[in-house]
């Protein structure tokens, strides 16, 4: 019995080791998704309690959609894991889901920075008036092209980029991907083109008699 | 001399060593690159010519555009180094280069299959009539949602994706992204993806009586 018993520890122990190992590996292996869009709806209320209020007892949401796992989801899982900074590049963002989690994250005192569209950002349902109100910094550029990225920098460490505006009918209806990478190569050259967009549009910069 | 010359010699040959070295370990090394626009104007007369005839004299080309290194031009490099399959997944085809370029794929044997959006391949300068006229497979949607992915997949081993619709507009104007990625993971999710599509927009399952 003693003999067993002992068996039973070590196997334990063993078990317990591994499924630490592996979950050492799963932190440190760097981020690589793909999301395909359109996303089946999804209530994302939950994500939002848990990442405002950590640990606290979950209140059931009353809203008939499911809360299973989803594009929009994955998406927003990601953009809550921010700590510090998160910098956005945006062309059309009109999402309200996805302005909250954002709303959320400045007030948790992450540093956020946007950069949109400036013919997109007044159109109807535009998030961005809103994120402004919150004390957002947003830039926006002064040209005729438009500002068509739609990528996002988490801590300076994982892009988020693909072809999805920020809008509920991307999100909902269209073919869209996103991917999601955490690799200091790619994440460097969008962070530096997001430091050269956000200079470049510094309302100091403005003209206002051409 | 005698000696000199020996160690000339085998200098020589330790220079061609390495140079074969570098050159089997960058056509070894994957591509990983990211191209940002709007895209300096260029002329890429000379590379179609190239890819049209290789090792063909080279003609000067009348246009005032430089033909120097730009976004447009490691884009166009890119393509016109498919050899089988060039996959493509548009949502707006309107630049009358890119549409050449595919055209001299599909002339030189390579299977070129294109899914773009209904709503928008009918609208002005879309190069989708003039690439259906030439022989090139297309399919569409029938949805209301919009067929908005940007990729291109070349060989089933390179993926081509970002934000740049393939127009004049958000090549020459815009501020783009594109990543160029030789990556066996994202290639497959992408190709899955194409697959999918090319499946569900089959004319045989398109609906006339709603």
């Amino acid at each position: 019995m003693r003999a067993a018993g002992g068996g039973a520890l070590a196997a334990a122990a063993a078990v317990t080791a591994v499924a630490l190992a592996v979950a050492a590996w799963r932190r440190a292996r760097p981020v690589r998704e793909v999301l395909f869009f359109p996303s089946r709806p999804c209530c994302i209320e939950a994500l939002l309690a848990e990442a405002a209020e950590p640990g606290a007892p979950a209140r059931p949401c009353p809203c008939p959609l499911p809360s299973g796992d989803t594009a929009l989801s994955r998406l927003v899982r990601r953009l809550l894991s921010a700590r510090r900074s998160l910098d956005l590049c945006l062309f059309s963002f009109s999402c309200p889901q996805l302005a909250r989690a954002v709303q959320l994250l400045h007030r948790r005192g992450v540093r956020v920075r946007l950069v949109t569209d400036a013919q997109y950002m007044g159109l109807h349902g535009s998030q961005i008036g809103r994120l402004r109100h919150a004390g957002i910094q947003v830039r926006h550029d002064q040209h005729s092209g438009y500002m068509h990225h739609k990528f996002a920098i988490v801590d300076r460490r994982m892009l988020i980029t693909g072809s999805l505006n920020w809008t509920a009918q991307a999100i909902q209806s269209n073919r869209e991907n996103v991917l999601v990478v955490e690799d200091a190569e790619y994440v460097k050259a969008f962070q530096d083109e997001f430091e050269r967009i956000w200079e470049e549009y510094n309302p100091a910069n403005y003209s206002f008699f051409p």
